[in-house]
């Protein structure tokens, strides 16, 4: 939906045509823009940047990657940075200074004017897991007593610096807030009733110090455009727009997704991460669960010499590990996801834990009949092979029945330790989960061997 | 942020406080009415709903479980129903039908008028993942040659049937999208501006037959509130609104995540689906990886005798399994997270490709370096192993860095190979890719314990 490649911005601006560069980039769509500027050479970006029109200048430095931000505040003069930031809303200006090395964000918030300023060190005072992080405070407040068309000379006014104009804040004196009313609702309405009239009082709203994940997930909940933040006196200090819900939900999923695969979260999208930045994010896990895996490698080599003398058990051992790192991680992965949706919390531990246990039991059933079924058939009969007795053949299915539950139990119940612990449950899911199933699958499958197989050996 | 909790409800119609339950629930927001609903016996839901004012109402029922829905339904007169689903719009009225039965599906085509059957068989046409199915078909269009209070008049006439009335859309006489004005520019305009004027005519849109989760990634890369859909001939069909393409996004990734840990998606939540419903979205991908476990079994017990005769060999191969299962899922969910959000696609095959390709050289030889040293110093010098030889020692190693590497590269070119297939990348995250990296990284194993260990032992 490019009205211009970046080949041909380049070529245009060789030959100084710049009126019709800012022409074609005015009808561009900031984000597009920010893609072109993103593929040419950073030293060429700053002159062509110039071009823009100051609102659309600013709704493209918002989307451009930070290198090339700082990059860009580095040519500007002091003028020019005061003119962006003046543009700037005041949660994307939060989110550009977090980026930036303490140099650069000194100049920004020079370039700030005071009021903004103040808000700016507002919001930064938040942890990054708050609601209160993610709000922003340009937002239209109106009076209970005000009329519709009073409302409506109110969000002229306030309009062009405000993020979302469609959801209006009504507040008392002290800015408690009172009740909503959006643009439709007054659009629809006489001229002369009353907001107080038209607002709905019963307000979904979210505190400062909320973790945002929950606050974006009432936002997609009750479906809304705009959450209203408050303090804990219920005073009104800003607003979350669904955009930036969006955006906090897709990077909550995405860092949920890393942790599972056992990889630190990035930021940057795949396809712009270094190789040695996916090897610094890959590696401490793989290392981890290498060192952890000694363990299991001890019980077995405890087990070794007798495994030497009845060597078919061997080769059951990949199969009871994947089952039962599988089965575990259905589980984990269920409750996460569950926790990070807000499905469920720490009070349903047990509820969790008896339902996981059934579906362990059913599962462990089945798997054992079809093993003991395919066992028969294909490792005794197909194959021929003498050593698959009956006993190794009830010792392999009866291991697998306990495993499934025992893995499905330990699946459940770790990342729900984790939340109540206050740790992040995703981070249960690949490392220790998967340690501690290996272990008692085979512990399990050496302590029935022992009593079922061995013996007729000795 | 109820005003009511359901016991309270309850107590209240017993007593026939109708009236001031009415006075209750219209004070409240219509998901937390579903979910009061939702709590008490279905039988008792129907009287209180009829208490309810019919926008309301109407903004209740899209909230509620399928199958209270149904029962709803059932005990409604076809008047009651008309006057329902008269009220409800038209992608709402999809979402409904596509979960009710055949008979329940005719009664609510039956009570709808014949425009809005119209639109709801047209939604009904398109396939389910693409943006026809998401998408509704009450918006606002205005005409290029309106002025601004035209605009707003038009706005006012059509606003309340229409799902969002903040973005408009302008068309030409035959339907053809010329340009969209928000709301916020008209009413900051000048009242005798003319909508041409105003309007962007570089419009982010979506067509029709594309996929659903490609048409949500754009409203949110976008930051759109709404994106207008046409078809092949840029007639606008219908908008898909921000609301929808977040419940579109939190679908598809929580469809990656079952299907990554090897379950079958489920649409309720996970507290509200029965133990019946998990074991079977469990149980048969646990059976396909048990029996695909057969394989890495297989080539344990071609090699079974030899594994005998030097034990020492058996205690690392659930480490070599699990590092190798390990690097193959963090490529692989990283690459299929990035096939999802849009960030690479099948063009980007050999750069992937070469990238994983170095990742696993790295994390091989990093983690090849750290075995080594651990077997010196834990396996050799703590436990005075005397089995564990130079040779074991390189063998183990060795297999190490090359199952990494290997384990890397399959688990980033299936999931794009599964999707220049047209195949679902996030499949084949689980079961191929670690049957397949289980058996090179036994492969890999045996061969080089044939060359260098096993010689020794004869």
């Amino acid at each position: 939906m490019n009205v211009i490649t970046s080949e041909e911005l380049m070529a245009m601006a060789e030959e100084k045509k710049f009126l019709a560069i800012r022409e074609k980039l005015s009808q561009s769509n900031p984000i597009d823009i920010a893609q072109l500027f993103e593929e040419i050479p950073p030293e060429r970006v700053a002159p062509l940047f110039r071009l823009l029109p100051k609102e659309l200048a600013s709704e493209v430095f918002v989307e451009m990657d930070p290198e090339l931000q700082q990059k860009l505040i580095m040519c500007f003069s002091d003028f020019e940075l005061h003119v962006l930031v003046d543009e700037l809303y005041v949660d994307d200006t939060v989110d550009i200074i977090e980026e930036m090395p303490a140099n650069v964000v000194k100049r920004i918030l020079a370039s700030a004017d005071p009021a903004m300023r103040k808000d700016i060190n507002e919001i930064l005072k938040y942890p990054g897991d708050s609601a209160g992080s993610i709000m922003t405070t340009e937002y239209v407040t109106l009076k209970e007593n005000m009329t519709v068309g009073e409302a409506f000379d109110r969000i002229r006014q306030v309009g062009p610096d405000s993020e979302t104009i469609y959801t209006c804040y009504v507040t008392s004196r002290d800015r408690r807030l009172l009740g909503v009313v959006t643009v439709k609702e007054l659009l629809l309405a006489d001229k002369e009733m009353s907001v107080g009239d038209l607002m709905t009082e019963n307000v979904i709203f979210a505190y400062t110090d909320e973790d945002r994940e929950e606050t974006a997930n009432r936002i997609r909940d009750y479906g809304l455009m705009a959450l209203p933040v408050t303090d804990r006196e219920r005073r009104l200090v800003g607003i979350v727009t669904v955009d930036d819900a969006l955006n906090v939900i897709t990077e909550e999923s995405e860092e949920d997704f890393s942790k599972m695969a056992g990889v630190t979260p990035t930021e940057t999208p795949y396809i712009k991460t270094s190789v040695w930045t996916l090897w610094k994010a890959r590696v401490p896990w793989l290392l981890l669960l290498m060192i952890s895996a000694t363990f299991t490698g001890a019980i077995i080599s405890g087990f070794e010499h007798k495994l030497a003398a009845c060597a078919v058990l061997i080769g059951f051992i990949p199969m009871l590990m994947d089952t039962g790192g599988n089965s575990g991680s259905q589980s984990s992965v269920s409750v996460i996801r569950a926790l990070s949706l807000g499905d469920i919390s720490i009070k349903n531990f047990f509820k969790v834990l008896f339902k996981e246990f059934r579906v362990g039991l059913l599962c462990g059933l089945t798997l054992a009949a079809c093993n003991l079924l395919k066992m028969l058939l294909v490792d005794r009969l197909l194959f021929g092979g003498r050593d698959v007795s009956v006993h190794v053949m009830l010792t392999v299915s009866m291991t697998l029945c306990f495993t499934v539950i025992v893995a499905k139990m330990v699946g459940s119940m770790l990342p729900l330790l984790a939340k109540a612990m206050k740790l992040d449950p995703a981070v249960m899911a690949a490392p220790v989960i998967s340690t501690l199933v290996d272990a008692i699958s085979l512990l399990i499958y050496f302590g029935l061997a022992s009593l079922l197989v061995l013996p007729q050996f000795s």
